[in-house]
Order: C-alpha cells, then structure tokens, then sequence
C-alpha cells in the first residue's frame, strides 16, 4: 500500500466532516496570497499547505531543489512519479496526528498553512498539449442516435479504438473564471446560408481529464502496462460546448471554434496514487481490443461526478448524477492508444476523457442529452426549465470517491456563463 | 515601404547568386554551434548572424534586453510587431554595403558570423497551440472527390469559412530529424474488423504556417483589418499523413494518430514584412463571406512551393510546384475566424494553411491527389514509382517568391522516413 493512503491516518490539522481533502487525499495545486507569487501547495481540510515554503523550511527531502517554487507544477510533474510519491508520502507523515515534528513548531506552521478561503487558485500545469476523448459509449451512442440513426448509434471505429481528436490548450481555465458566450457561424434549420451571432445551444460536458508525466522520445511508445505510470494525477473538466457552432463547423475535421472559446478545470490535481483504493473493473469490452489496448486488473475509478446549474440569485439544481467507471475506455488505453504511433507527451499535458454519461437519463453529462435536443427541458429546483445553458448561469461539478472506509473529493469546477458582447 | 524591404540595398556580406537568403529577406531561426547553447540568429547569404552577440555588442538597439539569448523566439516575438520590425530594420542597415559601422570591425563579425554549413538549426519558436486550416479550395475538391461525391466534393460548410481543427504541437520537428514510418490500426478494404501494423500510405502534405505575435485576452475578437498586425512570419510545413490510419480513424472528430507522430518544419521564419514585395489578390471568393470574414486590399502572397522525393541513393524528383497564392482563404480570414468566438492566441503559437494544391494535377500537394488515391503512379526521374512515400525516402519542399526585382526564399524543410520499428 502506498504509506500515504492509509486510512486509519488521522491528521493534526482538523477536518471537517465530508471534507474533499482528508489526509488521505492530498491532492497538488498552484496558489497565490493577495499579491504573492505563484507557488505549488497541497490541500488539507480547508487549509492550503505552502510547498514552498515548507521546502525551505527543510521539512521535505524527496527532492533536491525548491521545485515548488515554480507558477506552476510541470517542474516537479516531471520528476516522475517516484518523487511525487515520495513527497505526497512524506507529506502524510509530516501532517500525521501522531508525529510531533511539524505539529509543535507552531511558528513554522504559521509559515506553511493558508486558509483556502483566502488564496487564489491558478492553472495548476502550463499545458503543453490538449487530447479529447470520447471515451463514454452512452454518450457516443445518445450523440450517434440524436444526430445520425439510432440502429448504427455508433460508428464503425467506436468499439475499436478510443475515439480522440486535440483541443485548445490557451482557452483553459481555472474554476471560477467566468465564461462569454461565444459568437459564431451556424445554419439555421431549413436555411441554406449560415448566419452570425451569439451561440443558441450553450453546453456543459461533465469530464475528466488527466495530467502526464514526462512521457518518452517521440518515436517511442507507451505500452498498456505502464501507461499508468505516466499519469499523474486528475482534475474535473467542463468542456463547454457550443452546439450549433459545432454542428455547422465540425465535418470533416472535428470541432474548433465550438470548443475553444473556454475549457475549465477544477484546481486540485488528484494523484492516481490517492485513487488506488478507488479501482473497479470497467465495462466489459466486446469486441475484444487490438492486442495493444488489452490490460490486467482493475483500470477503472469508482469517482462519482454531480453536474449543477444555478441560475442567477437562485439555488443550485443538481442536474446529472454520473460516474467516471461508465467509461469504456479507461485512460490507460487512453494513452498506450495515443503513443502507439510514436506520439510523444510531456509533463503536464492533458488528456480529457469526452463527456462521461452513465446508462439512465439522470446520468447523461450534458444538456444536449439531457433535455435530449431541447425536446426534453430540465425542471430546475427554482421552478425555471433549461434546454441548454442561459446567460448567467452558473455551472458547478464536483467529483467524490467513497469506498466506505475513506470520502475524498476532488473540490470543484464552477464558473458563471455571461452574455456574448 | 519598409526600410529593410529596399530592393536596391546590398550587402558587404556576399550572398550567391539565386541564394535564398538577400539582405532583403532576414529571416530568424534559433540555431547552435557545437555545444553551444541555442540562441536567436538571421540568415544572411550563406551566414547565420549570431543576435544574442550582436546585442552583448551594443549593435542593436530597438530592444532594451538580450531577449535573442533564449532557446525559442518567443519573447522576441512576444514583444510585438513595432519591435520585430525595428530589429530587422536595423539589421538591414547594419549589413548595407554602404554602412561602415559592423563592416570595418573585423574582430566583431568573427564574432557574430558563423557558415550555415556549421551550425545546427532547432525548432524557432516553443508552440503552444497549433492549428491545422484546411483551405485550398483544390485539394478540398481533390479529397471530396476521391472520397464523397465528385458532384458535392466540398461540404456545405467550406465556401462560409475557413474550416480547421486542433493538431498536436509535441510532435512538431525541425528539418533534417527523420520521421519514423507510424504504426496504427486501419480497415482493410471489405475487411470488418481493423488490423495493425505500419501504415501503408504514408504521405507528405505540402503547407506553409504562419507563426503568431502576442494575440489578445480570452474573450477577445482579432478583426480582419487588424490580423496581419499579429502574425509574425511564414514557414515551410509538411504535414506528414498516414492516410489508411486517418480513413479509420477521424469520423467524426477529425484526424489524430494519422498525423501527430510528426510534422516539419523549416527552420527559418520569414516574417510577414519581408513578404510585403510578394501581395496578390486571391482567388475570387463567391458567394461572399460574413461580414467578419470581408477583407480590404492584397491578402495573398505569391510564393512558389515545390515537393521533392529522393529516394535513397538516388537523385531528386519534383513531384509537385504549387503557390501559396492559390489558397482560397487568407492568413488574416483564418486569424480573425479563429478569435472570432474569443479564442486567444499566443506568441509563438502556430497556424498551418492545409494541403495547398493548384489546378492542375502537377501542382497538387500530396501524394494521395498527386497519384490519385493510387491509381496513377508518379514516375520519379531515376526510373521508379510511386503511389505513397516509401521507407528511405527523402521528403524535401522548398518556397520561395521573385517579383522580378528581388528573390527570396524560405529554405527547405526535408526529412528522411524511417522504417516502422
């Protein structure tokens, strides 16, 4: 077992109940005070622990130099996953309960401990690269069966092969950053000219995405066996969507401008380490892959994922209850699939799963499923119906895993849409 | 006219007849000698004008810091049109035959001048972002042809805008890197279920890209009139395709393993005002575009583009003459299209043309429209043919412009293809 995912392990530092972040968690993101600089922290409860700081405090040996030091994680992501492990290890025994070694140098821990409600989230990578899945087989088949012919929902290459396509890598975003609706081209129904102007069909995809380690030279391959090892960690990804844009746009090369105006991601990237005692089995996978895409064990994460939309001076509605093990295509084929052509990755490249839609129609990852094409409106809490997303709503997904012995969350990706200018 | 663009200037340095690289031109790269670290350079004739040392020299002046000692031209480039073009004015009358301030310190061009023949030219600018258009109206009429219906070869959306997508930066390398024959799964004709192993139609796609200043925030619009005032320079691309992987694969979220194993590059990156002699109108666009796609005045470049394929140990082969010229959408139509929905752009990030074939089948951009999806071999001059790029091939395109008064070109971009592994 990884020291760190003990469970009995209790910190000194208080944790309230149902709480994202309990020691067991100890997800790495990229904070700011007031008008500080940029640096690398952990978070604990509702505490921020300064990496930095508590690097030059001596407190942490795994690594040589002040890697943490940095506006963003690449540098230390790209040590490996044996050095992160080693400082998420070191990190749960500095915050032990039992260990008097942090815990009574009250003056050093003034230093290295932040309220969450008093910084700012940053991106927590500079990324490089940005891959799109569409690895949910209940979205591709609500998708293939709203727009093309419910008997052939799927297309031919679906069951054989993770369906992926690269997005925008400068519109991503961190939570809480608001969105503009965009402006665009679309074809009206029955018209044969496109007209120009804000998005009708604003969306939210529910999503996943995953964050690399240094990956191998381009030319060389990952395989299915030690792709996981080159996968850092986990953020919530909200894929917005602008589904008339994308219907116009998007043959033949897959979606543009639908997509790029803004992705955003939650802060806190959780390791695939603090996700250990999460693995389940996926769906079965019928036909049986290409040999290179076959795996052992348990490939799959029992994380439930929760859509809301809030409209403006209004309550939250949860709007989906879906799940990441839905997913056909676990991210370790995800990536042995992605390198298999020579493709080389980087430090803090990321891979997003597609929309993560479960088999009922309370877990479908987006509003075009959801209100199936607008010919279903969702019902809010607040008495108010949506077919797809208005000015000034805000959306909101959390992710939790609980296995009975350990809840832990990976916090949240919120932001508000506002009018197109 | 801009000061550097003086077709009467010559140079103290010796530039070979027909050479690529006039005082006219100076175009910049980041280069190295032995172990050196990289820095920025300008070709000159058959000389690489070292900036980094010019700058430690007190020679330049349109910029306060030593931004040419980097690795990449990104902060150079980040630092806006105004100063790009200052710098490469200055250059010019530095190198004017008639100046004697570089020209009679003997012991300072020893320094700053190296042969082209000596150093090592790297990847010029770290790509963020890198897009893919697909705007030739000839080769999207080639492929719709070849694969949909010769009566409808262009999809409805093609005539209303600029159709692109995402593509993958890692994999983007510099001229003289081979480029490995990928593997990957593809449908064998009548077959149902895919097989693996190396593509059997590997290809070359003729392109230029051009290189991008400083954009806007996110949610901010690039207009048409001002889009030339943020991209920097042009290069040569070859996009290189496995067709059978792409066939497979890109219904409906576009190309992926088909084309990110690698992409190259020309190392030199001539700027947009060196091409200012080379304007013409473009083709006659009907029915007329949306309003934000309405330009004013010459946004074409009239730039000769030619593919080469040596085989190994044996002579060149010019399989293709093309121009830029032909394309049917503009740098500065797909500039403001990508930001029209608040997309926001970098310095440094990349934007490639498409595919850019002419009207007649020898100035067609890939093999696959060149031998017509097989079914005419080209006959190369040592005797042999081709329906695809073989192993040990050498792939080598060169530009370059001639208004009559001055000459220029890009250099090459040429790589070798490697067997599969």
């Amino acid at each position: 077992m990884i020291e760190a995912n003990n469970p009995q392990r209790r910190s000194f530092i208080e944790i309230p109940e149902g709480s994202d972040f309990p020691i067991q968690n100890l997800p790495f993101g990229i904070f700011s005070v007031g008008d500080d600089e940029q640096r690398a922290g952990v978070a604990l409860g509702e505490k921020v622990i300064d990496l930095s700081a508590l690097f030059e405090l001596g407190y942490l040996t795994s690594v040589d130099e002040n890697v943490f030091s940095y506006p963003m994680l690449n540098p230390f992501i790209a040590m490996g996953n044996a050095t992160t492990r080693a400082v998420r290890n070191e990190l749960a025994l500095l915050f032990d309960a039992e260990n008097p070694k942090l815990r009574e140098q009250k003056s050093d821990l003034e230093k290295v401990l932040f309220n969450q409600a008093d910084v700012t989230m940053h991106l927590p990578v500079e990324i490089g690269d940005y891959t799109d899945f569409y690895s949910s087989k209940e979205h591709a088949t609500n998708v293939g069966t709203m727009f093309r012919d419910p008997n052939n929902a799927l297309l031919p290459n679906w069951l054989h092969l993770p369906v992926g396509y690269h997005g925008r890598a400068s519109s991503i975003i961190p939570s809480g950053i608001p969105v503009r609706r965009p402006k665009g081209q679309s074809l009206p129904a029955e018209a044969e000219n496109p007209v120009f102007g804000p998005s009708k069909l604003m969306d939210f995809e529910l999503e996943m995405a995953f964050i690399s380690h240094q990956g191998k030279d381009l030319g060389e391959r990952i395989s299915i066996s030690e792709a996981e090892d080159y996968i850092f960690g986990m953020v919530i990804f909200n894929d917005w969507s602008a589904r008339d844009l994308q219907k116009w746009e998007y043959v033949p090369l897959g979606p543009f401008l639908a997509k790029n105006f803004a992705s955003s991601i939650s802060p806190w990237i959780v390791t695939l380490d603090a996700l250990e005692p999460y693995r389940v089995d996926g769906p079965v996978q019928e036909p049986t892959p290409l040999p290179y895409l076959q795996f052992e064990g348990k490939r799959s994460f029992d994380i439930n994922l929760e859509a809301y939309i809030t409209p403006e001076n209004s309550v939250a509605s949860k709007v989906c209850h879906s799940n990441f093990k839905f997913m056909y295509w676990n991210m370790a084929q995800q990536l042995a699939h992605h390198t298999i052509n020579g493709c080389n990755i980087n430090a803090g490249d990321f891979f997003a799963s597609g929309t993560i839609s479960g088999p009922t129609p309370d877990s479908y990852g987006s509003m075009l499923e959801l209100a199936w094409k607008g010919t279903k409106p969702l019902k809010l809490d607040d008495g108010s119906e949506r077919k797809f997303i208005q000015d000034h709503d805000t959306v909101t997904m959390k992710a939790y895993c609980d296995n009975g012995s350990v809840r832990m969350g990976f916090g949240e990706v919120s932001s508000k849409v506002l009018p197109a200018t």
